[in-house]
């Protein structure tokens, strides 16, 4: 089955609120096989609401609108949408007396604007919002369904729950659109393509798609209305398939973080992890207490932002600083050495860099970024030239520190492991 | 001038995406007058990319896109698009070599696939991309016009900014819709609302909007499409009463954050600042470097999240941790005074506490955080406790330490400043 969602609200169109419910929506139909197939968005404009829903059931048949319940003057979804089925609004007297309870419980009289809430067109079924005062309602005839949902993301998401989707699930909409996730870090988009190759022929009828962050590409296979077990197999056929091709770029599945899979696993090594950034100021560190249960595996490290605290702090010699720059393979590696050796972890992350817009030069333009890594004593470097502004470079840096972290981990303490040298753009 | 907006990916429509593009487009083009009457989403597939645009150029005649530009083989739109106006792709050798070169600039050879890239319907005026591979195209003719960006957030923003803002702006749109923000923090929504009282009848005819967040209360006022001087007279006055009523939780303007408001405060004062972090693990560094310019203030400091780290950095005396715990004043006094003294700065900011899910207790609950700063060795403390998740507990942690720098800043070194021991929620 396909549906089309509109979400109603002059607040959507002049961009200061994110629409969160829309994806809310989509995922939560693709769960039992009811496939989104177009989104859209119009104001509190009776012309413009009203041509949107016809639209959409003169293409698809099956909407759901969100928005435009309430009890203001702006909120008419329910007016228009009852006009374009030429069906009259009627009072519900069993709607107000629920309303009425409820402002009772608050200890108010409920204000008669709240009236217009009790209105329901005629022919439609009332869906009983148990967490607001703007019930849901399912109007459906030969030219189609449209299910009016409150805006607000609560009620919206409760109403979806508890009276959307069974009734859509009895539908028997056969199979399930389902998706798995592979997220690799280290090579762009068109590197990883060329890698994968005629991969989007092999996993038919899954469909790849290429998810370019700032944090790597994920790549999302995704079954359409398969059964379930079918498509779980397919999508697991799948990601076997892409793992092989992307070999060691891909950390994760889902929406597993890199930060998380590395504290994984330094906790099954018995590894503990301490850093040093410059940089990122804090940004790596960030990301592994981001993770609920860090504390078995991260120490903590040290913010060297300044030199003084590069020198004081982290044991940097003066001279490196001098004879190198902040910036440089040497400090680098002094700083991964020296956070290890003064805090006694097994594992260190280090990260400098010029994060820009200012202090580039030609020798170190805007994005060079060294980091080191230090493993039971043995350091490994990497030079990187990243793109893009200072807070892009300082989230690559990041998340290529981490890489770094968990490729030294996965290559024990070997010395020719590829990785040292090689330039990894995030 | 009236524009629709259509977001083109299968990933919208799966609901693994939040569509942030659409909510910048809109308030851009509010800037200059133009009017957002529609948005929608399709996936990447040719027919509904194709009847979407047909429908928008019909009912409104001007359409930005985005999306669909990569150099995958799901990506689309221009192709659609050229089909549609009936115009064929012709190669353009030099934006090919622009990409070559952006590749060589990073070491590598420009992969075949991206030479798509380079592909231009004819007639287009193309929109020079500095900040990525995907040039953006403005299509248009006796039907209308269509604007295709790329939906990579930043180069979006770029190209909105410098190539389709100018040209739309030329056309002479008359009125500005326009807003302006102010930022509280400290106060929750619903004092804010009894402190500014009937402010709303005063900016009249600006609309005035409440923005909560995890960094305090946006307040935004808008004017809608008044001349452009009427708008910011408007404005000024409604931004110097909101300041008014409000009082000192107002710490700025607009987009700044408060990080840049104490950088800014210690830089006139000429102060140093310095941090010690348990349980925002990097994020209260992370926030001051986000700034571009931080270091002539900003030196670092210590990540001290495992208790060894508070001893061995920050000279946090053992006794204190097994007598208090380490979150608990004392340890919060000790972190800011130790970290001021290992690294000389005048002002240093703390912070422990319990982030969660895990480690609360009675006495500690989650959401437990004492905030600490020393300033030219006297210390201040709060206790806070914070609601919401780990991962809001922590930003409203960073927002809060923040605050208290800037607070400790402002009225000086007075040990009589009205901020110390009150709790202070984000």
């Amino acid at each position: 089955m396909n549906i089309e969602l509109l979400t109603i609200g002059t607040e959507l169109l002049l961009g200061f609120t994110i629409d969160t419910n829309a994806a809310h929506i989509a995922r939560t139909l693709g769960e039992i096989g009811v496939r989104l197939v177009r989104r859209g968005s119009v104001g509190d404009r009776g012309d413009d609401i009203r041509d949107a829903v016809r639209e959409s059931l003169d293409r698809t048949g099956a909407l759901i609108t969100t928005g435009g319940l309430g009890p203001t003057r702006d909120d008419i979804t329910k007016r228009v949408v009852a006009e374009l089925y030429g069906t009259p609004l009627e009072f519900h007297d069993e709607i107000w007396q629920v309303l009425v309870e409820r402002f009772a419980r608050m200890g108010r009289v409920a204000p008669a604007v709240n009236r217009l809430q009790a209105e329901v067109p005629r022919g439609a079924t009332v869906l009983r919002n148990h967490w607001g005062t703007a019930p849901g309602l399912w109007l459906e005839d030969s030219r189609g369904i449209v299910i009016m949902l409150p805006g607000v993301p609560r009620e919206m998401r409760m109403l979806l729950a508890q009276e959307v989707v069974p009734r859509l699930a009895a539908r028997g909409a056969n199979g399930v659109i389902r998706s798995r996730v592979v997220r690799t870090s280290g090579i762009p988009e068109s590197l990883l393509a060329e890698r994968l190759g005629d991969i989007e022929e092999r996993v038919t009828p899954l469909t790849l798609a290429y998810l370019p962050g700032y944090d790597g590409v994920d790549l999302r296979l995704t079954a359409w209305n398969l059964p379930s077990a079918g498509a779980d197999a397919a999508l697991a056929d799948g990601v076997g398939l892409l793992r092989e091709r992307a070999g060691d770029h891909v950390y994760g599945e889902e929406e597993r973080d890199l930060a998380a899979v590395l504290l994984d696993a330094a906790r099954q090594r018995g590894v503990r992890i301490a850093v040093a950034e410059s940089c990122t100021g804090g940004l790596v560190g960030k990301r592994l207490t981001d993770t609920p249960g860090s504390s078995d595996v991260f120490m903590g490290g040290v913010i060297a932002y300044d030199n003084a605290v590069k020198t004081q702090l982290v044991e940097v010699p003066q001279v490196l600083l001098d004879t190198h720059g902040a910036v440089s393979e040497e400090v680098a590696s002094a700083m991964a050495l020296g956070v290890a050796r003064r805090l006694g972890v097994s594992l260190t992350l280090a990260v400098t860099g010029v994060a820009g817009p200012g202090g580039g030069s030609q020798a170190k333009p805007v994005g060079t970024v060294w980091l080191a890594t230090a493993l039971d004593g043995a350091v490994k470097t990497q030079r990187l030239v990243l793109p893009g502004s200072r807070e892009e470079i300082r989230l690559r840096a990041a998340q290529a520190a981490l890489l770094f972290g968990l490729r030294r981990l996965q290559s024990g303490a070997r010395l020719d492991a590829p990785t040292d040298g090689a330039p990894t753009p995030a």
